[in-house]
C-alpha cells in the first residue's frame, strides 16, 4: 500500500488538539474523517507533533497508507474539500507518496517552534486565540540572552510536563531565539524532539526574565534544580505554533 | 466636554459591520456599550470608516465626548476591560484627549487599505476568515500593473456599490499597489476616501486580471464605461483591512 506524507495547516482553537479525544474534535480525527469520505478507507495518522489544545500548526507533517496510489495533488484536494465541507479550519498543504520507511513521527530529525506574545496594554483582538497577550512590557533583549542557558543537551525535567511520557528528560535544545517586533514577541526553538509542554514551559519561565521577576541566573538555577516545582508559568497554548519539520 | 479620539483594532468576522444595525451586533454598538459600562454615559461614536460585515481593521479611527477629562490610558483600560467581558473581539489600542474641532470623519485626510489574497491551492485555515481564497494561480505582476490605470482622479461609479451614498462618484486614487510574498498576494490602497465598496470593486477586477480573464485594457475599459456592470466580481469581505487614517 502507498504511504502518503501530509503537510498540514491548522487553526489548533476549535480542537482537543491533534491527538484522538473521547467525545471532543482532535485534528487528526477530522482528518481521517476525510480521508474516509474520499477514499472509503479508515486509516490512522501518525504525525511528528500530538499538539495540545488550542495549538497550532503551519506545518505539520503525518503519514497515512491508502489502497491505491492516487496522485498526491487529487489526495491534497479530496481531503481539502471534505474537510471544508465539515467547517474544519484544517488544510492539506501538500500529499506526497514517501518511501514505506517513511515515518512521519520516528523520521523526524528535527522540530521548529514559533510562540508568539502579544506586548502592549491592549488586549489581542484580530490575533485572539492566536497570541499570549502580555500587558507588562517586556524585555525581549534580556529574554534572548537568558535563553541561551537553556541552550544545549540538559535534563529538562524543569520544563516538562508531569504527564510527559517520553522515557527521558534529556533533550538538545538547538536553538531558543527571543526577537520583537513592534507589539509582538517572538520566540523561536528547535530540536530533535521536545517533551510535553517543553516549549510552551519554557517561553512561561522566559517571560518571567521578560517582565524582571527573574534573570538569567533563576533561569539557569531553575533547569538545574530538575524539579517541575521550579518551573516559572507555563505559557497558555495560544501562542504556539508548530512551524517545520525536517527529515534527512 | 473633553472629545476622545479612540484608535481601534477589531476583528469584523463575527460582526455586520462597524455601523448600527437593528437586531445585530455591530462595532460601534459594542463600543458604545463598553463606554456606557464604565462611564454610564450613552454616546455616539463616529469612525472614519463605516467598514462592511467581515471587514477588519488594524487602525480604525473614532471619536466621542465624554463629560469627564479622564487619562487616556484609563478610557482605553477601562473600554478593554469592558470589551473582553463581553467576549468582543474588539480591542482599543489608544484613547486621547484632542481638540473639539476633531472629526474622525470628516477631518480625515487620508485612508489606507489592505487586502489580502491567499493564492494556494489548499483552502485558508490559520488565515480563515482573514483572507479571500483563490485556487487558481494569479499574475501578481499583471495585476500591480493593470492597477496604475485606476491611479489618479476618476470617476468610479464602475467600482461602486449601488447603494454608495456619496454625492460624487469621483475620488482620486493615490495608491493601488500589488505585491506578492509566498502564497499570499497584498493589494494595498490609499486616497482621502473611498466609495461603498470601491476597494473589493477594485480588488475584484484585478483578480480578474490576475488570472488572465482581463487585460490591463479591459480594466481601462471598465473604468472609462462608467457603469457598475462593468465591475469585475465584487471581492469579500474577509480579506479588507482597514490599516490606517491620517489627519493632519
Amino acid at each position: 500500500m502507498p504511504r502518503f506524507r501530509l503537510d498540514i495547516e491548522y487553526d489548533g482553537s476549535l480542537f482537543a488538539g491533534w491527538q484522538h479525544q473521547a467525545d471532543q474534535p482532535s485534528v487528526q480525527q477530522a482528518i481521517e474523517q476525510a480521508i474516509e469520505n474520499f477514499s472509503g478507507e479508515a486509516v490512522r495518522l501518525r504525525a511528528a507533533g500530538r499538539t495540545d489544545a488550542g495549538v497550532h500548526a503551519t506545518a505539520q507533517v503525518a503519514h497515512a497508507d491508502l489502497a491505491k496510489a492516487w496522485a498526491g495533488d487529487k489526495v491534497r484536494d479530496a481531503i481539502n474539500a471534505h474537510l471544508q465541507a465539515a467547517g474544519a479550519h484544517i488544510a492539506i498543504l501538500k500529499a506526497t507518496i514517501v518511501p514505506d520507511d517513511f515515518d512521519a513521527r520516528f523520521s523526524a530529525t528535527g522540530r521548529h517552534y514559533l510562540y508568539r506574545i502579544l506586548n502592549r496594554r491592549a488586549p489581542a483582538a484580530l490575533e485572539k486565540g492566536k497570541v499570549w497577550w502580555v500587558p507588562k512590557r517586556l524585555d525581549a533583549g534580556a529574554m534572548h540572552e537568558a535563553a541561551k542557558v537553556l541552550l544545549g543537551r540538559h535534563d529538562f525535567t524543569t520544563f516538562r510536563s508531569t504527564q510527559c511520557q517520553a522515557n527521558s528528560p534529556v533533550r538538545t535544545l538547538e536553538r531558543l531565539d527571543v526577537s520583537r517586533e513592534g507589539d509582538m514577541i517572538e520566540v523561536r526553538a528547535s530540536a530533535r524532539s521536545f517533551l510535553h509542554n517543553q516549549v510552551r514551559s519554557m517561553v512561561g519561565s522566559l517571560k518571567r526574565v521578560g517582565d524582571g521577576g527573574w534573570t538569567a541566573d533563576n533561569l539557569k538555577a531553575a533547569l538545574e534544580a530538575q524539579d517541575r516545582a521550579a518551573c516559572g508559568q507555563v505559557a497558555p497554548p495560544d501562542g504556539l505554533f508548530l512551524i517545520g519539520v525536517d527529515y534527512v
